[in-house]
């Protein structure tokens, strides 16, 4: 049976397990999911098994399992390995999904649960790819060796000494990842840059317990308002990032990555629409395209201090927190970013405050080269099973790992991604489009057929 | 037997009596705990039943009851308004609590329990001075009415239209209220002044989502920064609150003012050591006396928004929130100036969010004449019993129903306070000193003699 036949016969069962599969809260920041979590790098070694993989083992690190396989009997072909992870965001808030996350649910062809675009849909069409490639022919057209981790969303801490040590074991002539977004429906995306990160925490401190704000309020510092004047003072007006030092290493956008960046397709009115935004904002002077994919960042993703749950509580609140994470480019280092970044906060450190920093995520910024051809035949398999040609963009997320295949394996790194851009990955109502599921089986298949 | 002899005698039980009251977790603004806020209410009833009170009745309100109870049989004799509340502070965070808030311990001499000063320890003492007063003389000094509310760390909004309604059975010819403290510890002090207060909400939406920081990070409003913009314009850089009309109605303060409050013992350094602070913090221009007593606040008391809990999670928060109170003086008028924040709010919005405002309590500022004989008799009642004449500050707290029994009684408001401000009202670890449990129930039986 052709692997598109196979695909179809089999659709209702593979979305039946990959329902199971997103069953799993494998939430890989929570504690108290870390059985969870290693449940699910258990369903993952299975599945690579039953697909007709080998050697399937699964590596114990000192946080969360990383799951290896492999199929070595394409003497002469070259050698893929894959790379995806199993662990999910947490689900919070949870109030705004309108199904459980970890009872996935299909509505309207999409499939919803955490993790179901990122990545454990994109993860598991690579194992039906391999299934329904043994099925056509008996064999795998190429070598290939899987790589799973379970700590993507958590920075990836046990798998960059795993890959430095297992140099030889994991060498390939190509890193595939399917963890990226299509441009839009229909038209697939083969990112070819991606931001670097840095993720930290800042606390301020101030009196040694929260005072009441009719004895004391006015007359000593109030932790909120340091944090607020100290977050406030990271962009200026034109919504530049106004800490020193941040743009060294950013590279001056040249006309030609500014056509490049420029013909990824944007609709501005749709996109406002569909996030329900009243306007775009960003660095004065860049298009939304060059903010979000070849500019870098400062956010913050959460604060929170005093009493900010139901009633109302009069005091002074004594402490409060931000989590802050930066996207870079070019040739910023989180490292000294980080450095840069607690200067400033030294710098503006308001009176009577104390302010923390812990550094939480590093990861440095990706370029790839289009013309390779390992990237260039992936672009040719989409073309086939989707009748457009994907588009090369810049990516303004990251993934960290793919700074360390692409330097220790010294192989090019296939950003093969079956997402949608819409799909709400981090946020309530994650979901996957299953068109993409079973059109992405083919897709990997097809490509791995023309390395053959 | 005499007042003190009975206190001497039944101290213990005393104690363990206001211990099983503050058991009560009353915490009137979560409604999980309405049957506990109700179960205090009956608790307040029987004990002043048991006291030898009369007419003791359980008014339900749209909230939490009010009880009132009277004695009206010293003909010829002032008549006593005694308001308290027994509802309390919610006790989080509770990691910071030394002992459990709802299962008091006395330490040192001090009881630790959420409400041990606020207020249900200044509220029972009058109580059990009837009890000791009736034992004395078999009839109290004065007529005495009480009247306690639980719904004051709400703002109270039952209780102002129940005076109103009741104006002829309220009828006094003096208000007393134990809610307030000494200066410190042996200096009691009869509060003279209360700012007014007004408390309020203020969100900030964005995009109808959370995104991914990674796909929309530096192109899309962030609404926490567009809060922490907000939230940092409401003061300049002078500590002074930079809402426009603000300082409208707050008077300059006189040279005669300023050396009253001067007289108020401070100490900045004991301050700082007990409170854990590196410096003091306020508008300049003005003592720690003045911010804190005479001049209007601004304070941010709590603040969320984004994944502020264990974990990472790389979003454009599309949601954020902060409670905010202002404590206001003089002529200044809480809706009047909650018009000039939402004026400022309008003007200072930034690009591509949306801020929404919910006012939460109002409260008028307070103005008490210390030369009133009633006020000058319980200055006579403290020296008696404490061998120290009180002095007469400006409080910076808010009781906002002192304003609505001033106005509506026509009564001077006898703020006679047995709290320390060391206490941690409003914040972890709440305590009381039972010295001054023991010495307010005499105060106050002596000052009720004393009006006779």
């Amino acid at each position: 049976m052709s692997v598109s036949q196979y695909i179809q016969k089999h659709e209702e069962r593979m979305v039946e397990e990959l329902t199971s599969f997103l069953s799993i809260p494998s939430i890989s920041s929570m504690p108290e999911h870390k059985e969870d979590v290693h449940k699910a790098a258990e369903w993952v070694a299975e599945s690579l098994q039953s697909a007709g993989l080998e050697h399937v083992e699964l590596v114990e690190t000192e946080g969360h399992p990383i799951v290896y396989a492999d199929w070595l009997h394409a003497e002469g072909k070259p050698t893929v390995l894959i790379y995806g992870h199993y662990d999910v965001q947490p689900a919070a808030p949870l109030d705004l999904w309108n199904s459980n996350p970890f009872q996935p649910e299909v509505r309207d062809g999409k499939l919803y649960a955490r993790g179901a675009t990122d990545d454990k849909g994109q993860l598991y069409l690579h194992i039906k790819a391999m299934e329904a490639l043994f099925d056509e022919r008996g064999e795998l057209p190429v070598n290939v060796k899987f790589c799973i981790e379970g700590e993507e969303e958590i920075a990836s801490p046990n798998l960059p000494p795993y890959i430095e040590q297992n140099e030889g074991k994991l060498g390939a002539d190509a890193v595939v990842i399917s963890d990226t977004s299509f441009i839009e429906p229909g038209l697939p995306a083969l990112c070819t840059s991606l931001r670097g990160a840095l993720a930290l925490e800042l606390s301020v401190k101030t009196a040694n317990t929260d005072l009441h704000s009719g004895v004391y309020g006015g007359g000593v510092p109030n932790a909120l308002h340091s944090l607020v004047r100290l977050l406030d003072s990271f962009h200026d007006e034109t919504g530049q990032v106004a800490v020193e030092g941040f743009y060294q290493g950013v590279p001056e956008p040249t006309e030609l990555l500014k056509e490049e960046v420029a013909q990824i397709p944007f609709n501005e009115e749709q996109t406002l629409k569909d996030l329900g935004l009243q306007s775009l904002y960003g660095e004065e002077g860049f298009t939304f395209q060059e903010r979000t994919g070849i500019r870098p960042t400062l956010e913050i993703n959460g604060m929170a201090g005093g009493h900010h749950e139901e009633g109302f509580k009069t005091i002074v609140p004594s402490e409060a927190h931000a989590k802050i994470s930066c996207r870079l480019v070019g040739e910023q280092d989180p490292d000294e970013v980080y450095r840069q970044i607690e200067g400033h906060v030294r710098r503006y450190q308001p009176t009577g405050a104390t302010a923390n920093m812990k550094k939480l995520i590093t990861a440095k910024p990706v370029s790839l080269d289009s013309s390779d051809p390992m990237i260039q035949k992936a672009a040719d398999a989409y073309e086939e099973v989707y009748g457009t040609r994907p588009l090369f963009p810049k990516e303004g997320g990251s993934i960290p790992i793919v700074e360390n295949f692409s330097r220790v394996l010294q192989a090019p790194v296939v950003l093969m991604g079956f997402g949608l851009p819409s799909e709400n990955l981090h946020a309530p109502n994650e979901h996957f489009h299953l068109e993409n599921f079973t059109k992405g089986i083919e897709t990997v298949a097809t490509y791995l057929k023309s390395l053959s």
